[in-house]
């Protein structure tokens, strides 16, 4: 198939669960002509505790479903699998694939003025050091200091959003990055942007916030528009179903309420499949 | 092999994760003679929010890895699986098999006065009912009132046990129940158990806590009486290694660091096991 064949073909976007759904979300607001798939692992989820080698074969079966869908390029939309599956996988992938990682650490080396920037994410991400290594590519003098934020994720899947109990345990897990001086915060766990505001509060206004998962949107659109791969026209279908599909590995109803209420172009459905079987 | 033979095999012990090592510390104090071999399923937690179906397959894979290693009865050290899974291995099973929830629900039915228990845990302890099904049938007008706390779980293995954040949660959490004036509340959930003081504190002295890693672990010592199966001296092996081994399916040396923060018996190893073999 040439490009221009492949262009009408949807985008793939995994993540271990439902963090995903923020970059898929910036993909819909920023190219709302682009046909996406969706996988979340909903029966693995989460990544971020879990080893490299288990990360990696988790992430390998859910590329292998996704191209079966006939995807033309792949956005892993979780951190972890973007620090420790991604750069294997990139290796023998038959269509482009990026993680949320390089754009994250391209725009916060971009807009650091002092060089010195915070990344929060899970233990897996920030012990991997992917972003330090990322951002020095780019600043070699750069300072990167990382937090592990384990409960940041429970916390926004409760939806205690903008709660005085999510400002505490921010406060707490921030404290040691303000004091020492960044400008500039990455929220390196695709949960974070919906907790911004209080994360945005916390800092205060000195601290800019990097959101990899704009920032992924707006690389994914170069990167189609590089392979003469951006779909030119909105789908045929029409309808918000089957321009946009969601799979998982478990409770699809649970996933289905959760993506409802941070996806505003409705989730008519999420199919369960058995991943372990890719 | 005659009971005789088999009294001094181990006791297998099993749980989505870290939180069973509340049931084995209980059979490590109330039993000193039994050997025990626990597996925490690492790679795959949390059960809790998984579906009665995926819970179901993996305790089964889990069985079969305990028989594996020549256990002479087996604990379900989880709530979830307890609830999900336990009926009907029970069915098949080749050793004697018991969970955490009965004996929860038999103890509470017990020491109620007014007839209201409380049940906190996981989501999928707390919407199975498995709860109120069991005291029911010991006390079949007992009003059994269920919360999920989905946050204690993160909150434990972060550490804050007596911590003002996770009172403030727990308050959120309890003060409905205390408000329908329960006289009982069961720990539904093998985490919970570390956090008994904080629970404690929140709901006063007119509720009275049932932990069900303690009445489980002495229900598995009237059930290896019965099928004369105590081990009746200590074993020779002596060093608590040999006595105790532990098996996960992921990330052994964290399981160990927090595995050594709650049993004060020496944890000196734990071995990675790839479970989906079983």
């Amino acid at each position: 198939m040439n490009s221009e064949n492949r262009q009408h073909l949807p985008v793939g976007v995994f993540d271990s669960g439902i963090g995903g759904l923020t970059v898929a979300r910036e993909i819909m607001r920023q190219m709302p002509n682009e046909k996406i798939v969706y996988f979340g692992d909903t029966a693995r989820v989460p990544y971020g505790n879990k080893s490299r080698e288990t990360v990696r074969k988790y992430s390998e079966q859910i590329v292998r479903f996704l191209l079966s869908q006939e995807v033309k390029a792949i956005v892993v939309a979780c951190n972890t699998a973007s620090a420790y599956a991604l750069p294997e996988i990139e290796k023998h992938c038959p269509v482009p694939i990026i993680g949320v990682v390089e754009p994250g650490a391209k725009t916060a080396a971009d807009i650091t003025k002092v060089g010195r920037i915070g990344v929060i994410g899970t233990s897996a991400t920030v012990s991997s050091g992917i972003y330090t290594e990322c951002i020095r590519r780019i600043l070699p003098d750069a300072q990167v200091l990382g937090r592990a934020c384990p409960l940041f994720v429970p916390l926004v899947e409760e939806g205690l959003w903008e709660d005085p109990v999510t400002e505490e345990i921010a406060r707490r897990y921030l404290q040691e990055l303000m004091d020492e001086g960044i400008d500039t915060l990455i929220l390196g766990c695709t949960h974070y942007p919906l907790i911004r505001r209080t994360i945005g509060k916390v800092v205060g206004e000195s601290v800019q916030l990097v959101n990899p998962a704009y920032e992924t949107a707006r690389e994914l659109q170069q990167l189609l528009a590089r392979e003469d791969l951006l779909s030119e026209e909105a789908p045929a279908l029409g309808s918000a179903e089957s321009q946009y599909r969601f799979f998982v590995s478990d409770m699809a109803e649970k996933f289905r309420s959760f993506a409802n209420s941070i996806i505003k172009y409705g989730i008519l459905s999420a199919k369960m499949i058995h991943i372990e079987q890719y």
